[in-house]
């Protein structure tokens, strides 16, 4: 709509008219509809290619006689499990709808207009849309080999620096920083700049790091009490549909976002899920044999057609294709394999693939030999 | 938290200070972990007594299979569904974590430090909330017999008046106003002021109605493109533990919403859920009829007992207990039912019960005998 057209264009307030809204994967239903085709991949959103703890889904079923009833907007029960999973008090977590929830109510709590909000080149989009919708400043500091360069971060705080994002991994890179770059990092940050540590990858980087390097960010918040760190339930644990994730920090923080967010973000299904998924710590383990092989496998395909890839942590790989990345993102599509566009990352030459099941992987190579 | 032992209360935005959260009915599970007691009847939070329609826990079941994957932002099968239900057009429908997400939205949209938003006295807990996360200015008319005073908040509109939420029936007091009082309102509200409309209760309404004296929304906001309808799954549906509400309204003011949301506040079981309840309107008459039955026996109770109540046109009714009002809460708490006070709503003397199933209305005047 053109803005000479609207009638409540100048009733708006003015961060909204700057937001640019998060542009999600292509779903696999969009596609069947547009493209009339039956038998899609969906490879874009870096989901479980499992699914998810064949538990869970008893769990659900069992619980459909409370679907009337509203969630328990504290989570205790679910951050009385987490607590104790993770070594930490009740108190230092908050649940989330999704971690896209938590991270846009840290920006509302602690940033307006004339604040800065930073975050790295090739970071996840919604640290500059949770700049947006505050009418913050939003400093994207240029990564270094596709990755944080967490001293030029450091290095561009300014007396206005509220806010610093960080990803370990990086979605969409899948670069990791390494424990001893972290700590540099974190002992530096002023303790009035708020400090988010994105791990929505963690369980595949730990895994993948396998020495010890990989800077657990439940080993470094109570240090640092202006340290948040955020955690989702729909990467390893297969959850996506049901949006939940959860953040660590201070008690006092915790208290503020808690003021802020809405009562029953999180639904009851969720909830219930995420108590279920903690339980079955073998669907993970599971899960990240699966990425290894299926990583492995692509990568190897990829690379013998003489393609570059960004070397990943996480459940995706971002392959360079050059110019003609868009074009084969859509001749992919047309062979029902749905990847992920980077244009609106600044990486336009580049295609993230979500690491599949076999079946997905042998799609998406085939469909590629077809394409390429 | 005292202001002085804090550590970041400086850096926390002003409205974030100002918010007063929402404060939920007692989850039954935690009147169970606290008073120890194994059977309870919550009738605090207005939920559907009867559950669900047993459809819905059948298509959530057969939907399992996609629980790794991420919800269709958009929504578009349930907004398909629901402008053929509705009649309207798909454009003029956004979906939100309950009807609480879209009401704060608007606010988010609309409102912000200097603006005035204005509602009735004994509103909604979330009209003053989304007031306060803005930093607007709450604008509270003084209610006329326990409902809207429709040309009292006409009267009170200033230039700075940018949003007015109205609730019909109104939570928590069940008042209703007719089609007369709402054209004389909404047909003299400037263009430039937004109308809120919250239906959340609508179905019980004009059922209780019965006359066609009852203003339904969709009539209106064509004419009317200022006005934005709410509405909620979560009461006539039994889809509370799931979050989900639609919000209908011009173009481009669901434009504007959808560029503030976040992308997946919906689940993708919520969107499942509301699809095959839609399909179900068997379930919801027998809601209707067994609220109708439920309300005449609790009324006719407490009457007898000379207690006065508000009469209601919802799923809920409001009981003067003058200032005893919190002694018996705490009473009925302790037989096992959990009514809810209405102190944070200036009706301190009152409490608001639930209209529950059979079992849950005699366990109730059970209780009330026992405690009175």
């Amino acid at each position: 709509m053109s803005e000479s057209s609207s009638k409540f264009y100048d009733l708006v307030q003015a961060a909204v008219k700057n937001v640019n809204p998060y542009v999600a994967g292509k779903p696999i239903d969009e596609l069947k509809r547009e493209y009339k085709i039956s038998y899609v991949s969906k490879m874009a959103s870096n989901e479980n290619p499992l699914g998810s703890s064949l538990k869970v889904a008893t769990a659900l079923n069992n619980f459909a006689s409370n679907m009337s009833r509203y969630p328990d907007g504290s989570g205790h029960n679910l951050r009385e499990k987490l607590a104790s999973f993770l070594s930490v008090e009740m108190n230092q977590i908050t649940l989330g709808n999704g971690s896209n929830e938590l991270l846009e109510l840290v920006a509302r709590v602690f940033a307006g207009p004339g604040d800065e909000i930073m975050y790295s080149q090739y970071g996840f989009a919604v640290y500059p849309i949770s700049a947006q919708i505050v009418g913050a400043t939003a400093v994207e500091v240029a990564a270094k080999d596709f990755g944080h360069d967490l001293p030029a971060m450091l290095a561009a705080i300014t007396p206005n620096t509220k806010i610093i994002y960080v990803a370990n991994p990086n979605n969409p890179t899948g670069t990791l920083f390494r424990r001893d770059e972290w700590e540099a990092f974190i002992s530096q940050v002023p303790e009035d700049v708020i400090v988010v540590l994105d791990e929505a990858y963690l369980e595949y980087a730990e895994h993948a790091c396998n020495d010890g390097s990989y800077p657990n960010g439940v080993d470094y918040f109570r240090e640092y009490p202006n340290l948040l760190i955020s955690r989702t339930f729909s990467k390893a644990y297969g959850l996506a549909s049901l949006r939940i994730g959860y953040m660590l920090g201070c008690e006092e923080i915790i208290g503020y976002i808690n003021r802020l967010r809405m009562p029953f973000s999180v639904s009851a299904y969720a909830q219930v899920a995420a108590m279920t998924a903690l339980s079955d710590p073998q669907f993970v383990t599971k899960t990240l044999r699966t990425n290894d092989q299926g990583m492995m496998q692509i990568r190897a395909a990829v690379e013998a057609k003489g393609l570059e890839v960004i070397p990943s942590y996480a459940n995706f790989i971002t392959i360079k294709f050059g110019e003609n990345a868009l074009e084969i993102y859509d001749k992919l599509l047309h062979e029902g394999v749905i990847v992920r566009p980077l244009a609106n990352y600044d990486m336009s030459d580049y295609l993230r693939v979500s690491i599949g099941n076999n079946h997905e992987n042998n799609h998406f190579m085939g469909a590629l030999n077809k394409v390429l």
